[in-house]
């Protein structure tokens, strides 16, 4: 099946936005804790976070001005900080109700029925089920002309394992093995498995697995 | 077991790279197709492609300027053209040896074992075993301040699709029916399983299932 875009531009809104949102691959799920100047936590759910560099350790995220994420962007841009929390399949009704827009003023994570947490070092709250979240600090703001969305970008700061056995002895952090969420557009929410690990290709030499610990 | 920023500043190079890339998420792995003005096929392995929107349609993905990006990058910068490439599981060692640097003057597909194919419309080349892949053309390059990399936003072009059963009546497009794998990090490959779609969430409803047809 061959898809022209002319063809897809002609898709009414919601299919097109469904169609589009799944089309390009599984992503992570994270849940993006942020506080407003009268304090009032915000959580929303971003899939769209990307690895930047790991030396120094920086993430990009896609926000959109309006919508979801307008109260998101606006509290990073003010307080200057934001965490990441990814979430275990077991939550993935909580999760996807925290992309529900809320008012302002409600704290998100007791609507959805999940758990605030502070750390000294952020203003911005973590979720205090998730097992693998970490708080970052805005490094850089990038407008998108093609559509007006923004790219953030994040130096991690610090970062919160509810195992330390989730990271193996080459540095691998197993996220299949906190059993994870990986979604699939903006609904559909994944279980993973591991197929296989490679080590470092070589054009001389064939794909050769990694036996884990 | 919590990280500082100077924690993990301290973790030896590779092991840093390691960790920073499995921490953040599971990801959407792409075989990135190019051309050089000699003809040359190239082929990268990307797993950093982020949706932009829908109307009309964008995607980002991220690129290094040196190593195993650099012909993809130059490539697209010169021909303004680039194809993204699903690969379904059973692929998973092909994939990886993609990420091998071959010199330039090497057909990349030869090298792993995969099949180009053109389409009249776009120079770089598809990957023929790939059940779900896109043409795109450049539309806007991003440099990050942060640390040198760029991001490319390309304006999605055609879309090529095995089975016209993978779209789904609300145009959902099916990626775990075709097998397609997710990864974690830059070498930990993952198969996926559906625990539930969920409709439009609404602040005064709770989450309601999609019962798939």
């Amino acid at each position: 099946m061959r898809l022209s875009r002319e063809d897809v531009l002609s898709f009414e809104k919601r299919y097109r936005a469904t169609f589009f949102n799944s089309l390009s691959g599984f992503r992570s799920l994270h849940l993006c804790g942020t506080q407003n100047e009268d304090g009032i936590a915000n959580l929303s759910v971003i899939n769209s976070v990307f690895h930047v560099g790991s030396s120094p350790p920086f993430l990009g995220m896609m926000l959109r001005p309006e919508g979801a994420h307008q109260h998101t962007l606006t509290n990073i841009r003010k307080t200057g900080w934001f965490t990441l929390n990814q979430m275990p399949t077991k939550f993935a009704a909580q999760v996807h109700q925290a992309a529900a827009r809320y008012p302002e003023d409600h704290n998100e994570f007791e609507e959805v029925g999940l758990t605030g947490c502070y750390d000294d070092h952020c203003p911005a709250p973590f979720v205090a089920e998730s097992p693998v979240r970490y708080s970052l600090k805005l490094e850089e703001e990038i407008s998108i002309k093609a559509n007006g969305t923004f790219i953030i970008i994040g130096s991690v700061q610090h970062i919160e394992l509810a195992d330390e056995e989730l990271i193996t002895s080459d540095g691998y952090v197993d996220l299949g093995a906190a059993d994870l969420l990986a979604v699939n557009g903006l609904d559909a929410y994944h279980h993973t498995e591991l197929i296989a690990r490679y080590r470092y290709p070589k054009p001389d030499l064939p794909p050769r697995k990694i036996h884990q610990d």
